[in-house]
């Protein structure tokens, strides 16, 4: 069994490295004609695909998957929809590859540029949200890269209907039709293989829970684009302007709780908390949140407010709970946040230029932001189309991960005959 | 002993990743300072330094070590002469930290940008050359990275009289004096050590022999921006003007024997090759060059052609040694450099457009070049300053790394109060 896994993804890999070499090169038109026919064939098979999502839905439900987890796997026709448009905002988006930048000549006449390319075959693996497989997927298309693709077995089914209406556009619109794959095993060896096949896949993409991306990370062999955990702060300095501080501190936080950018801690100015704190916790007690303060937090607020341990300033709530700490100013709130956080998406609220130039050079997350929400940080906020996952990595991509995130630079040189000296 | 080599190296990285906290803001103006004071001390110790490498020259002659080491390992005048301009070179280029670039106005009414930033800390891996104590020191202070330095035993004098000079210039001027740290135990542990310390380095950078290299990339659990080998071509398409193929030809591979950018293979179309194959021959044999070629190699030019090997085709020969094919054409040169070739430097010499267009497109390599020689591909010729080594990796950077390398773009937001609808 072990040594048919390994010859079937010994396959796998083999067919997406040669799709990966008529990828490389195939012009955008022919890439876009077979996006357009991969939105025709989902539209024609929305009900197959829905039906097939409730198939997984009913099983998720006898398997008692818990209920974040259900959410995230459900296609309504609402998502179906929502799938739909971000395939076309792909198809609308102009292709990177090929792009030559900084085209300009050295002192030995040679003229030196940057040429954007694919970076290969690109392996991901991923949890319960089946619209990852059409995002992934086309994402890799249009920049040029073959994907093969391992959803989670919860979404087995659901994956397998789109994946269907996928490589059948495919076949017909003339681009190699392993450019997409589908792992079908359930066999969690693999996973093993795809992140350990060095000679076949260029980069590995997991999105998924914490302890599937870190034992991913520990056992690849190949570079990993990885999302950790998003524990987001939002910093009220002493001279914000509270008509701002207000509406983004709720937002940040009670916009969406299940989500990577959600603020997990509100570090406030003991200069302005007296006035801050009991405003904006107002505003908190009707959605509900739970407070957990510092000292100085609960002094201000009342006993109401529980008292957070050094372990909340490093949780990722994901949910209705909010640890607050009022700080002395600026260096003990970047100081908190590049201890605490987890390097995702930091603000700064202030009408101070001069800390708000300082907090961006100082504050060392993929996404640091100056009177904004923090729910702004990603790839279709940002118009990178879609994303294929947010980065908490410095190295390659950082924060929300789009085309340009699965493409490379090579350097081109044109001459006419020169030779070093 | 173990355990006092992981806390020792545990201290090494605690210290790097303090001083990371400092230089990652670092104004241009002080780390400018610095690397001029380190320019100074060079300078001024030139003669210690010069006697400590002469030191590890004959430890290096007892140890018997080969003589392309022993002549990697020398600091002539001349060589420390160089060094000290790649310093200056260095100083003399544009700080790339905190340039803001594509900032716009997104829909949402946020300004969204990118700002490069540091990575953070680097580990530097390294054999024989001392000068790369200086060049990879300059580049991760003018980068805002601390780097933690572990060059090889045969080199340890060289490094350690360098190194004393680096670190009195940054104690007198103002950066943190761990910023630049010399591991300066033999212990290989400390290796081991240096590459898995996850939360204290942000990548590591080896450089040095292939084995080195493939045993540092199957252990780290860091990053790495790694090098292996260079087997470069050079394919004379039907088209080349000869007076353009020959001298390329010629420097390409005979410029210099012993670096990654040298042509291993010649490549030669057959239409061409009837002309080209005895004319360059001839200039080979005045420089001794061993061919080794493909049967219509051998009919063209005569026995006196040793058979290529399959072996041969997949050889970086370091030395004066050719493997040379006739070609049917584009695509066989194509599939054979993608094929055999490890993605380093491949050039094609032709005066057609569409051809030339086309390799650019379908070679997968680091470096692809039109009428110019592989020898251009590194970071002096390409404008980088200095290099700190070159990537044969795809994620990250490509091809020579200079600043840019070390730096990732993180992303700015700019707003007055927007929250996510």
């Amino acid at each position: 069994m072990q040594d048919s896994i390994q010859n079937y993804m010994q396959q796998v890999g083999t067919q997406a490295r040669q799709a990966s070499s008529v990828l490389m090169s195939a012009p955008t038109h022919l890439k876009n004609h077979a996006l357009s026919a991969i939105y025709t064939a989902l539209e024609n098979n929305q009900a197959q695909i829905l039906a097939a999502n409730q198939i997984d839905m009913n099983n998720g439900r006898q398997r008692q998957l818990d209920n974040a987890l259900l959410d995230r796997l459900e296609l309504t026709p609402a998502r179906f929809k929502g799938m739909l448009q971000g395939l076309k905002d792909v198809i609308n988006l102009i292709d990177p590859i090929g792009e030559i930048t900084d085209l300009a000549y050295r002192p030995s006449g040679i003229q030196l540029g940057k040429m954007r390319v694919p970076l290969g075959v690109i392996g991901m693996i991923y949890e319960s949200r089946p619209n990852v497989t059409l995002e992934a997927a086309s994402l890799a298309l249009k920049s040029g890269n073959a994907i093969i693709l391992r959803g989670g077995s919860e979404a087995l089914e659901s994956n397998k209907a789109i994946a269907i209406a996928i490589q059948h556009a495919l076949q017909m619109s003339g681009l190699p039709e392993h450019a997409v794959q589908v792992i079908d095993t359930p066999d969690r060896a693999a996973v093993g293989h795809l992140i350990t096949m060095t000679e076949y896949v260029d980069v590995i993409v997991p999105r998924g829970g914490k302890s599937l991306i870190e034992r991913i990370s520990q056992e690849a062999r190949i570079p990993v684009i990885k999302h950790l955990d998003g524990n987001c702060h939002v910093f009220v300095e002493a001279q914000a302007d509270l008509q701002k501080a207000l509406p983004i501190a709720l937002n940040a936080k009670t916009h969406r709780y299940g989500v990577c950018n959600a603020m997990e801690t509100l570090l406030v100015d003991e200069a302005i908390a007296e006035e801050f704190l009991p405003r904006i916790a107002e505003l908190y007690a009707e959605k509900q949140v739970e407070l957990r303060g510092c000292p100085e937090t609960q002094r201000i607020l009342g006993v109401s407010v529980k008292t957070a341990t050094d372990e909340d300033w490093y949780t990722e709530y994901l949910g209705p709970i909010l640890a607050v700490k009022v700080v002395t100013g600026m260096n003990e709130a970047i100081q908190h946040i590049n201890k605490y956080g987890s390097h995702h998406t930091d603000a700064i609220i202030t009408e101070n230029f001069s800390l708000a130039r300082e907090f961006l050079a100082r504050v060392d997350s993929s996404s640091v932001m100056i009177n904004a929400s923090t729910r702004f940080a990603d790839g279709f906020e940002y118009g990178l189309g879609a994303e294929i996952g947010i980065s908490t990595d410095k190295i390659h991509a950082r924060g929300p991960v789009g085309l340009e995130g699965l493409t490379s630079q090579k350097w081109v040189v044109f001459g006419d005959g020169q030779i070093r000296q």
